[in-house]
Formats: structure tokens, sequence, C-alpha cells
């Protein structure tokens, strides 16, 4: 059955985070392998999977978080993407980052645009 | 003008927060009022007031900020309430706390549940 | 499976955390049942069950972790008592909250100690 | 000559917090007399009796700090009576919040605020 | 009177952080313009404008912030540059950084202490 | 005295991080001496030196600190290499790193999980 949250888990990471997801995991796993099953099955297969939530609010719901916490600003990046794959607009991630200035200070807000500003450049340059 | 985004501030929060949100703003003006002043114009009447975002996912945006910093337990207290006040369901608010442990940590997402159910529980008295 | 993840996963909490730990998942289960689920089988099921480090070296990483972090009070108070159930003297506890007055620097030690104190304290009231 | 330092940091520590900061040592010392002479002897022998800074200065340094960690609030309503203790006014307490606002977020600041209004607060009882 | 706001602001900005600034607000325009509006009608025309702190304690509560979030690095390196532009001493920097270790503890200190040297560095180039 | 405090702290310093930690040390001299001095003095002259907790488990209190703050990287990767110096093993950093997913969040757990994976290829490369 774990079997099964590991697949599950594992369609979910590709349908969000697509070959970067895939090559990240790899990553993980050269060094803490179990860490990396433990992303996909819990992460991917128990939580991403519930309903109750679309995937685009719960992209919302990380990409909040993550501007706010601050420290992880690789995973921010890899998320904004993910917002934008899953459904977001580019106006929509710019206004997220416009409400978290009120709350999470200034800072955290221009540096979660900053990184907005590096995905919609990396998807223009691929366009291209 | 000023005068303008005052007022659309003060509609915005007292349709968000309802008369608690008034009467925190009348507490900060006791020892602060151009802080309490900003937060009307500034964060209510310029940046709730947009476009982009619908009030629900601005919430929802605030919810998992504050869930996440962890250090504005109040502040998030209240927001739970705004959000199921905007149209969020009681669901919705678990889901966005099981999404946030898997970004912020179990001891945030038990904290933000916690409060959850005293918000819930506050409703319950209210009505009975 | 899953089922033997979290029968697995409840007697470990059983044993780090005893009653008080059953209690608080009960609370949880009360407003959101699968989150309540997810720490038995992930948390204390998945990770908590691994070889790899004792459950005092498991609770030494949590306690840091927490007295870092600084908003999970009631969880840190927790973990201290489960510090000293699976085998951490009390000196220890004070020696770590030392430790970390060097990296998370004088309040969020004293935080620590603080509720170190508190915990001393209840034990000696429960054996009187 | 660590006397010294132990010294000099207790006469800094009383001009800055007066009996309240010598009580709160005695607390610490019950059990963790090392670290509470850690911070009589480093934080206040060391660090808060250098040149460079005058206390005014450093107070505002620290009130800044914690009002931005956000995760010591007690330590905080501490310090915001020993910065009016060795000179700031009360409007220079409102202000740094209000600057606080802008790089923490609203809700760092607010909690601030709230703590320098009890601090007010519990200046004007003892006076009456 | 916003227009009044912006331009107060604009020049408040011009004041504190010179052409790098003007500069950091023309590519936040780009991706997010009513958000670099913000900064200077809200921060810079609302905040920074205001009685009651001089400029150069505004960025001491500034620098002291963002020092201990630990998590906006390249605003902080601006910061103490504007510190210094606004008449704070290299040895002022230095013991601001000395005091943050006891509050947010050394790691936050010593990367601030670093940021201080590459902005020493910086202008020395630039007098070269 | 101090004198003895401070031998007594670069013999530790160099002991746990080796020609790498005296480097750092020096390059912080070189802009703040009394920060570095207190770093050997108090840092590793009083506090690590002091008996209750091993230099092991020491490290392991800190690299799980700095993982849950999440804003200290660099000073992570030598703490790693310092953990690994001090008796750890390869596998333990990766079970700290899974432990502090549950408390720390994923993106903290994984952004360790990549500073442990660089330090073992670091040595690898040393090492051949």
């Amino acid at each position: 059955m774990d079997n099964e949250r590991y697949e599950r888990g594992w369609e979910k990471l590709k349908r969000i985070h697509g070959s970067e997801g895939e090559r990240f995991i790899e990553n993980v796993k050269s060094v803490a392998p179990d860490l990396a099953r433990f992303i996909v099955e819990f992460g991917f297969g128990d939580v991403y999977s519930r309903p109750g939530l679309d995937l685009k609010t719960r992209e919302i719901v990380t990409v909040a978080a993550l501007t706010a916490l601050g420290h992880a600003q690789p995973q921010l990046k890899v998320h904004i993407q993910a917002a934008l794959n899953v459904g977001c607009s580019n106006e929509e991630m710019v206004e997220i980052m416009t409400q978290l200035a009120v709350y999470a200070g200034f800072p955290a807000a221009l540096n979660g645009i900053c990184l907005v500003k590096q995905v919609l450049e990396d998807i223009e340059k691929k366009r291209t």
C-alpha cells in the first residue's frame, strides 16, 4: 500500500513540478533516500493528493508560507513556477507578494517579487 | 484623497473583521494614532481594496503567512475568523493547516489547528 | 500496511509522550482527524521509529529546533518533558539551553530555561 | 578578573532593568546558575559596558531585534521598559514600532505596540 | 495628494539610498509597479518622512531588525550602506552587530558583520 | 584570567573547526576585533568548554538549531563539518535532517540535506 502512496505522490509531483521536480528528488535520494521517499509519499502522496483544496490554492498557501519564512528561497522559486504550472496567473503572483508586504514586511515581499521576476524571465527565455 | 483611502479602508476592514476589527483599531489608536491610520489607509485602503485577488484568496495568503511566521497568534486567530467571514469553509481552514505541516513543520500547523478549533468553538458559543 | 504505520507510531508516541500525548492527539482529531493521523503515521510511525538515532538524540534535536524557532512554546514544553522521559538528565537540558544561547540568542535560550524550570516543578508537584 | 566582569555587569543590569532585572536573574539562577552568570558577565559586563554606543541606542537596537524576531514577548516588554529607563521617550517607542511595520510586517509591529501600551499603563498604575 | 506622498517619498529614498535605491525601485516597477509605488509612498513618503526619529535612528532600527530576521541579506547590505549615508560611523555599525550577538545569536551577528565588511570594502574600492 | 578563557577557547575552536575556523576568526577580527574575541572567549572558552554535554551532542544541538533557524546557511555548513569532525557519522547527519523535517518543515530539512551533501562531496574531493 505504501507503494500506492509513492506512485500517487510521484504522479502528483510530476504534475506540479515537472522534470525539475524529478531531478530534485533524485538529487536528495543520492544522499538521503528515505527523506526523498517521505517527500513523495507523505508530501505529495498524502497531502497534495487530498481533496478539499485544489492544487492552485495549495500552491498559493505554499508560496505565502515560504515567502513569510524567508529562508527557503530555492524552494520558493520552485513553488512560484509550480503555482504558474497549476493555474496561477502572473498577476496573481504579484498580488500575493503585495498582500504579503503587509504581513511579513516589505523585505520578504521584495525577495519574493524578485523571484517572480526571475521565474517569468526564465519562462520567456525558454520560449525564445 | 487620503480621506478617500481611509474611508475605503475602513469599509473594507469592517467587511473583513467586523466590530472586533473596529475595536482593535480603536485600541491601537489610543497609543499610536498614526500607526492605526496606516493600517486602515495602507493595509485595507491600498492593499485589500485591490482587484486581482478576491478577499477569500487574500485571507488564505494571510493565514498561511501568519501560521508559518508562528509569532503572531492573536492576529492569526483574527484572520482565521476573517477567512471564514469572507467565504472559507471550516474544511478549507483544516486543509490549509494540513498543507502547512509540510512546509512550516508540524508545530506551526498544530498551533494553527488549535486556533481553528477555538474560532469554531467561539462561533458555536455565540450561536447558542 | 498503513494500519501498521499507525500502530507502530501510536506505540512510539505513548513511549515518548505518555498519556498527555494521547490526549493531545485526541484533541487534534476532534477538528482535523487526518492531520492527527499524519502525526502518528508519519511523525511517529515513519520518523521516530527509524534506527540511526536513539530516542534521546531525537528529542535533543527536537528541543534544540523548537527552542531556536521560538514560536512553539507549548510543543517545546512537551518535548522537554519527553526528553526527560527518554533518558535526558535535568543537567543535560540546562546545558542544551546554555549552548543555544550562543546560536539562537539569549532570549530564546531563556524562554527555554523557563520551560525547563516549569517542567521540573511539575514533576516535583506530581511526586508530592 | 571574571569577578570584575560580573560586578561591572551587575551594576549595568541594575541601571538598565532595575529590581525586576535582579529578580529575573535570581529566577534563572535557581535552575541554571551558569547561564545566569553568563548573562551578567557577557551580556552586561562585556557587551552593554562597551563604549561606542550609548545605552539608549543599545536598547533601541534590542527592542528592534526582539520586535522583529517576534518570539520573545516577555523580553520585549522588559526591554521597552528598559528603553524608557535609559532615556527613550514614549513617542520614540511608538515611532520605532511604526518604522518596524515596514520591515517586519504589521503583526510584529502591532504586537510591539500592544506591549508599549501595557508598559505605559503599568507605569501609570504605579504612579497612582 | 498621493502625488505629494510619492514625491516626498522619492526625495527621501534618494537621500537615504542614492542612485542604487532608484535602480532597485525601477527593477521592482518592471514586474510589480504598484508594489514599487507603495514602497515609495508608504515606506518613504509616510514612514521615513515622519518626525519623531531622525534618519540615523530609523536606519539603526532597520539594520537591527533585518539582522535579527536574518533572511533579508540583500536588503541588510543596502541598509548598512544607508546607515552610513545618513550619519552612522563604521564603529557604530560594528557595535550594533556586537549588541545583536546577545539577542539574535552569534550567527545572525556574524552574517551582519560580514556584510558590514563588504560595504566598507565597496566604499574603499570606489574611493580608489 | 580572560587570557585563560581566550586560550581555552582557541584550543577548543581549533579542535572543532580546524584551520577553517581559525581563518574565519581572523576574517572577523579584521573588522570587529572584540566580536571575534567574544566568540573565542564566550562561545568556545565558556560554553563549548563546559562539561555536561560532550562535543558531539553540542554540535548536534547547534546543527539542529541552525537548520531550524534557516537563515545561517554558511554557519550551518561549517557546523555540519564540525559535527563530523567530533564524531558524528554521515548517517547520523542524514537522520538529524530527517527528524527536523517534522519540526521545522521539509524546506528547512532539504536545505540542510543539500549542505550535508556538499560537505560530504568536499571531503571526498580532498581525499582524492
